[in-house]
């Protein structure tokens, strides 16, 4: 019998070593690397008995044909790292479907419907300032806009997409009829501690966070260190601090939600100098856009209060949002289910990433598996999962898959 | 009769087109504009009958002689500006003795003992990272290791100093005998606001306040915003608001104490990473050393536990530690009552910044006359005083060389 995790293991070794020169992995979209990636996937495809083609947004599609009428079910993830990355983040949700499509191949039992396992070329947004190019193509929702970005070397995306050899006069073409997609299930490590503290190798994801991002600047009043009184002093600094206290004391107070001050850049910035001016972001998540918006208006009045009591000038500006993305009630059942079976709880938590499956739910229903991963690590060359959890994925997909859609 | 005010703003005003080109008054020690500045000052120093000299550390000094064995009582201050700075600070400790030696000898009322108006090169610390050049030679406290360090040109002190005609050999000889030395008072914007708020045009300054800072080191570990739920971060910037929040509220419950976080460096810093390491400065001034350090002690003590509550590691450095500098008593008095006697409450309050004084203390007891400057704005070409608070600095400083010393 196959050891389904340490074959995955192995794959994803092999799979490490195609990156740019450094530490981790570094694949970037329409590389060299990437080429190379193709080819190594496409191998594994054909040997699970799939029907392999790229598309002209670069994803590779690896099919198995079923009953004409029965639909299209997605499975996949992205062939794409960050800079200086792990081996598991985006890769393991292509090379996990494509084990399990050759284990159902090879015990004789694929399902009734068609099935397609893809790798999409970019969802990191690593190289060009945007991402999820391939699941938004298949989806519809492709801005041709940013094919004239330019990476770090000022390639245009259209350039570097073209030079790959792909048709972008037929990108439109690449988007699937919205009555045949059954659904999406992407694979991904989870980029957190949860699954580690539960001690389970597998979670079912009920929704894509929503985030809102603001950009906030408190205006006061420099002055010397020395000379300004206490009770004169306008510091924005510590009119920033009250804030982040309470962006941290409100998180944790409330359920659902996470936040955090990630960035803040202070004017003058020096030992003598009471700050002038502090900008910081804000940036909300949760899987209930009522929790997130909440949390905005009551962070919002709270900044607006020390400001009014600190003689600071506050601007605030909401610079994103995006509504969160619930996975399907049925497609997650039916993880629990059979995750159930294999002997796990089946445990279910947020995603408080984006991931292709956000794209993707344009198109259809969409439902996420998270595979426990050591520390909750990613983005780095310490990301890991070991192979019994490997193991356990490939086990859980081959079962979802095994049941009859509809 | 002369109006004194109306003189002193004319001649500072003058003294102000003396700068490098840019916005307000930009004049450094060792320069042309320095040449420029001291030219003009010979005249006036000439005009009101002191003989003048420039050391070998670039202090021009005017001296008055007075009777043999009655020693010699210092006025003065810096002639150089900070980069854009005003046209007060530092210079008008020049102009307005050598303004109050014109008066007295107009008047036939030069006092017993020998005077000596001086105009330092650099207080500053701009050109250089030094200061207090010319006082500390005065007070024979001048490191000649300083004389390698260089300008942002590349040009070391020592080279600066030969080309201006001075004799490095012969540094040490400007060193005066301390059993000569009667006292040393200068006369300076107060650089902060309270006698505008006092509405009073002159200061008596109690003490240099003494000086200590620190550098805290925060340490936790970062992550993804999303996907590290809010009970299982180390977020350092969390751990800094706590400290900067108390570090304001210590100084604002504490007499004679000011405190500031002016420096703040976050990594990674950016909108959906949890911050790993804060890196900020923690500065505390006051005229009473032991408030000053029992500040230091209280601060850490909670940095410490805020550390340990947050699951960071902290490192705190005392980086710089200087003790205060009371002024002389008997001086201060002497200056309340020719205060009061032009009309004047005779207003006491500490210095929050480093002066020559500073140095000067080494040589002789210290006093400091603090004049009302606009909206306790310095360093900025906005640095103002108004001619009615030069006017009775004039007469305040003609009238406390005019009572016999000892």
């Amino acid at each position: 019998m196959t050891d389904w995790g340490a074959l995955a293991a192995e794959r994803l070794n092999q799979l490490a070593q195609i990156s740019e020169a450094g530490p981790g992995v570094t694949r970037l979209p329409f590389t060299p690397q990437h080429r190379q990636a193709i080819a190594l996937l496409t191998e594994w495809m054909e040997e699970a008995a799939l029907r392999v083609h790229l598309d002209d947004a670069g994803t590779l599609v690896g099919r198995h044909e079923g009953r004409a009428g029965g639909g299209t079910f997605y499975l996949g993830s992205h062939q794409d790292s960050v800079r200086e990355g792990g081996a598991y983040d985006g890769i393991m949700g292509v090379v996990m479907p494509i084990l399990a499509m050759r284990k159902l191949n090879e015990a004789g039992r694929l399902p009734d419907c068609s099935v397609e396992v893809l790798a999409f070329a970019d969802e990191e947004g690593v190289r060009w300032p945007t991402a999820l190019i391939g699941s938004r193509a298949l989806a519809g929702s492709f801005d041709p806009a940013v094919l004239e970005m330019r990476d770090r070397d000022g390639v245009p995306l259209r350039a570097a997409i073209e030079a790959f050899g792909l048709d972008l006069g037929r990108i439109a073409a690449v988007q699937r009829p919205r009555e045949a997609a059954l659904g999406f299930l992407e694979t991904h490590i989870e980029q957190g501690p949860v699954l580690q503290e539960k001690a389970q190798p597998l979670g079912i994801v009920t929704a894509i966070c929503g985030i809102e991002r603001h950009q906030i600047t408190l205006t006061g009043e420099t002055g010397h260190a020395g000379t300004l009184p206490m009770a004169s002093r306008r510091d924005a600094l510590v009119g920033a601090a009250e804030i982040i206290s309470e962006v941290n004391r409100h998180a944790r107070a409330t359920e659902e939600l996470r936040a955090t001050v990630g960035e803040i850049h202070v004017a003058p910035n020096v030992v003598n100098a009471v700050p002038r001016e502090v900008r910081m972001t804000v940036e909300l998540r949760s899987p209930a856009d009522r929790v997130r918006e909440a949390a905005g208006e009551h962070l919002h009045g709270f900044a607006q209060r020390v400001a009014l009591a600190s003689g600071l000038m506050l601007t605030a500006e909401k610079t994103y949002a995006q509504p969160a993305q619930p996975c399907d009630r049925g497609f997650a059942d039916r993880l629990a289910e059979v995750i159930a079976e294999q002997g796990h709880a089946p445990l279910r938590l947020a995603s408080g990433a984006t991931h292709d499956a956000s794209a993707m739910a344009d198109l259809c229903p969409i439902a996420m598996l998270f595979v426990r991963c050591r520390d909750g690590i990613s983005h780095s060359p310490r990301e890991y999962a070991a192979p019994e959890d490997l193991d356990a994925a490939v086990h859980v997909l081959s079962a979802f898959l095994e049941r009859p859609f509809g």
